[in-house]
């Protein structure tokens, strides 16, 4: 009886459609970034903010993966960009066969910028590659100052990280100790780029704007 | 050559170590309960304040999942109370085995109750039985309003919600419709407790202390 390695067979599959995205953002010299966090740090609310404030100088395509329901695509449609929605049904995690069929469905040409918002989860999506330019990872300050430790894989793997909701740190309402955060994210990433951001009210927003065009200017090389 | 269903066989290992949990827990008319949430909701904080504030009325021990560290076993431990550390090295959720052993590693005898802290994860957790006596989930309200409509499976399966960091819906920072939360969670879950909390400040606690102590003598009966 033959034995079959079931693990690897799954990455296979996985991996090549990766491997799909990678050559089709690669011959088309497109960006596309992978943003991962836990549910409710603001990925959404920071879209729909830079969409807007980008209007005119950088378009912007979305792949919304949701368990259920497609809020988060009539929230990104509302600022006339395109959002394709991604039902997984219960799956934690958006995978490369999903993100290939809904890069079919997006208007490339018209885009300068793809961004996958993948399912609220901070564990399972690190750890499947979309095929994906890079990854960035959201951390709302309400969750607290422990998770690049306590998490430590996203944050390894992440180009930037957008630390959402400072606006919050005003009146010690929260503890969060800032310095702590960079300083650990660093230990596990010494090339990620962080930006403390409030994206209801834009404050720190500009720098992750620059940041973004430069990776656009950077894939088109 | 035998066909194998691969599916039905991990489940079928984890199933069989849920059930050990739950004849053990039986036999010994004990309460476990297994709380899920986002990483960063205040699982912890909650853990700590209760069994602080119930000492001399509720011996509770700890089972502490999380993927790196041992920070939570040891804000637990701080409190006198018993508290054994998974790590989980990079899985999304704890299993019924490494339960079932860390159940075999606590003073049962000792405790009235028992808490599973999951690992921080609204998606995967919800799917893989312990055999614990009920799921509890925590949301804060940092996290937004719209998690009950698109995380429903922890919602549906849970016993109680704590909704906790109530303090930051004054002086709306946060935007969060606690009607709307109750509205969706008991749409899913007729019977579903739902306990507004503040674990910071002790806000709203005691209703969940009370919830907590008839669970225990349920237990017993």
């Amino acid at each position: 009886m033959e034995k079959v390695n079931v693990g690897s067979r799954i990455l296979g599959a996985n991996e090549q459609y990766a491997m799909k995205n990678i050559e089709l953002l690669a011959q088309r010299k497109q960006l596309c970034l992978n943003m991962i966090s836990s549910p409710g740090s603001g990925k959404t609310t920071i879209l729909v903010r830079t969409i807007s404030d980008l209007k005119g100088q950088l378009r912007i395509g979305v792949i919304e993966g949701d368990l259920q329901t497609d809020i988060d695509a009539q929230r990104i449609r509302a600022t006339q960009a395109p959002a394709i929605q991604i039902n997984t049904e219960g799956a934690c995690h958006l995978s490369a066969r999903q993100v290939y069929e809904a890069l079919g469905r997006l208007p490339l040409d018209a885009l300068d910028a793809i961004v996958i918002e993948n399912v609220g989860n901070l564990v399972c999506p690190a750890a499947f590659e979309l095929g994906e330019t890079g990854k960035i990872v959201v951390l709302s300050v309400a969750e607290g100052d422990d998770k690049p430790v306590k998490y430590p894989g996203i944050f390894a793997k992440s180009r930037a990280l957008l630390v959402n909701k400072i606006d919050l740190l005003r009146g010690a309402l929260v503890e969060f100790d800032l310095d702590r955060v960079k300083a650990d994210a660093r230990r596990l990433n010494k090339s990620i780029e962080i930006f403390p951001v409030c994206a209801k009210s834009g404050e720190g927003m500009q720098n992750w704007y620059d940041w973004l065009g430069a990776q656009v200017r950077q894939s088109r090389l």
